[in-house]
């Protein structure tokens, strides 16, 4: 036998070895009782095989990967989900809200919902001002919220926030604020409309292992500038979004990668004295605009099933 | 428009939707200095992503999935690595090392390290005893190694170590007891011989969120009895590995799928009264013995390139 020969059936062995491992591990499932954790558990499987053939891990990286998975773990507790930062920076919470908010017609696109809603937050009038002393450059922000057809959906139930003009929700200060931040219902012609402050850019928590690992890979924390918006109404699909602003630095390296084309907003600059929609006298002070018309697909909307493994590609 | 084009329409907005994302996420790590670092993070994202796309993941599993992690996280500290379990009852560590031991002619194969071995183990004569009172039937261990060539390994160092009859390691008890390990080297015909215990099944730790998904997954925690080598002899590849048992009813269900045929040896049970291949005076107790004969693959053994990129096929 030629050492070539040698080599080839050596690698023979090796590919027999390690594709016989993964039919073992996905058979080792077989048994589970719950059908749809049989599947996630033995895809799970595959796909995990597959990226450790492919890269050829070593011992070395595998022990990396344990100690980074074990860093992510112990500085996670109650107010810091690091776990959640690392599926965020890997775009896999952007794919998971993507795959279970299907593309429906005309309706207005989802986004990643974050870390930072709050469940009874102030209601206000139509008209009426989130920023509650958050601080930051007065935005009105005004639309219509309306189901695929293009009929206006009254009362729908709108919740809004967003961070201040320093980066910071009002539950990342340590007192009990609450401030940009608020529900409000359309009026009977589905239109809505609320004073709230220009989103700015700022850091996801980037003192933790998932922040080393964006400076390792030379990645900004930044996100870009946004409002968050979760719109309810009977008999429609629950939408949970951003508004983006134009022209923001950071709109094409978002460290979520929760910025959509479609979701990116012309926000107005209104110079100091311009008048306001209502009447609001705001001294000295410039403000911004913006208009986001809502579309909300119907809560039944038919979901595109295109599985890697859908053998006839229908749904595609 | 019919009702079956805008279906097709918003399927493939969908799909490039969802695909779209993954180009955007793998572009991220472009700028990654060390190469080596952004083919693992590309790759990463590669494989993590279609796993997402193909089983669908809805927000309730990705929700429980970040759960999950969390509770991995919080039972690890400096004396129990749960994420280690987890890579092992997943087969991802048995596939590192089988990625990282390449099949090499009629080399012994390797198997998982586990987290029991320790350093400075105490060293035994040529035919001594390693039990050092661990509870369990005498074995006598016997064999000898040499390179792919069939020329014996003189003074290669040999590292055993196993658990007790109660399924424990001596670094599982309290006490600062040192049993059932220890170390010798090769006479010059590169033969050894040493008395242990027959090897006997044990759980991994079950008590914690990795015993619980083996458990939604009706496997089960045992591992296969075995005894742990490591052989390291100069200019010849460390083999880390372990023999198995014939006979033994997890062989086929290891719960960390380090068994592999080569490695199942017979340990034949000797009643008692059978005499000693050493004189020794067991009185009234049977015991076992087994040969397990190790060849050892060069150091520089090639290992074959089979990536799934790999455009050509070589090494395969």
């Amino acid at each position: 036998m030629s050492l070539d020969q040698q080599r080839d059936n050596a690698s023979a062995a090796q590919q027999e070895r390690e594709s016989g491992l993964v039919d073992r591990v996905v058979a080792s499932f077989d048994s589970t009782p719950d059908p749809r954790l049989k599947e996630l558990m033995q895809a799970l499987t595959r796909h995990l095989h597959a990226f450790l053939r492919e890269v050829r891990l070593t011992e070395q990286e595998w022990q990396a990967a344990i100690a980074f998975l074990t860093a992510v773990g112990h500085i996670t507790d109650d107010r810091r989900q690091e776990f959640i930062l690392l599926s965020d920076v890997l775009g896999a919470s952007m794919q998971t809200v993507t795959i279970n908010n299907t593309a429906y017609a005309n309706a207005t696109e989802a986004t990643v919902f974050g870390p930072f809603f709050v469940e009874n937050s102030p209601e206000v009038e139509l008209g009426g001002d989130i920023a509650a002393g958050a601080s930051g450059q007065p935005c009105w922000v005004e639309g219509t919220i309306t189901d695929t057809h293009g009929n206006p959906v009254p009362h729908a139930l709108v919740e809004i926030w967003e961070a201040d003009e320093d980066g910071r929700y009002d539950v990342q200060y340590d007192d009990d604020r609450v401030a940009a931040r608020g529900h409000l219902h359309t009026d009977a012609e589905g239109r809505y409309r609320f004073w709230a402050i220009t989103p700015t850019p700022y850091p996801i928590p980037h003192d933790g292992p998932v922040g080393r690992l964006l400076g390792s890979v030379a990645r900004s924390p930044m996100r870009a500038s946004h409002l968050h918006f979760l719109v309810q109404a009977s008999g429609l699909r629950t939408l949970v979004t951003h508004i983006f602003v134009r022209g923001d630095e950071h709109l094409d390296r978002d460290s979520v990668f929760g910025v959509r084309d479609s979701l990116v907003m012309d926000f107005e600059p209104q110079p100091a004295g311009t008048p306001t929609p209502d009447g609001r006298d705001l001294e000295e002070q410039g403000w911004s605009r913006v208009r986001f018309d809502i579309v909300l697909a119907p809560a039944d909307a038919p979901e595109p099933a295109h599985r890697a493994e859908d053998p006839d590609g229908k749904g595609e």
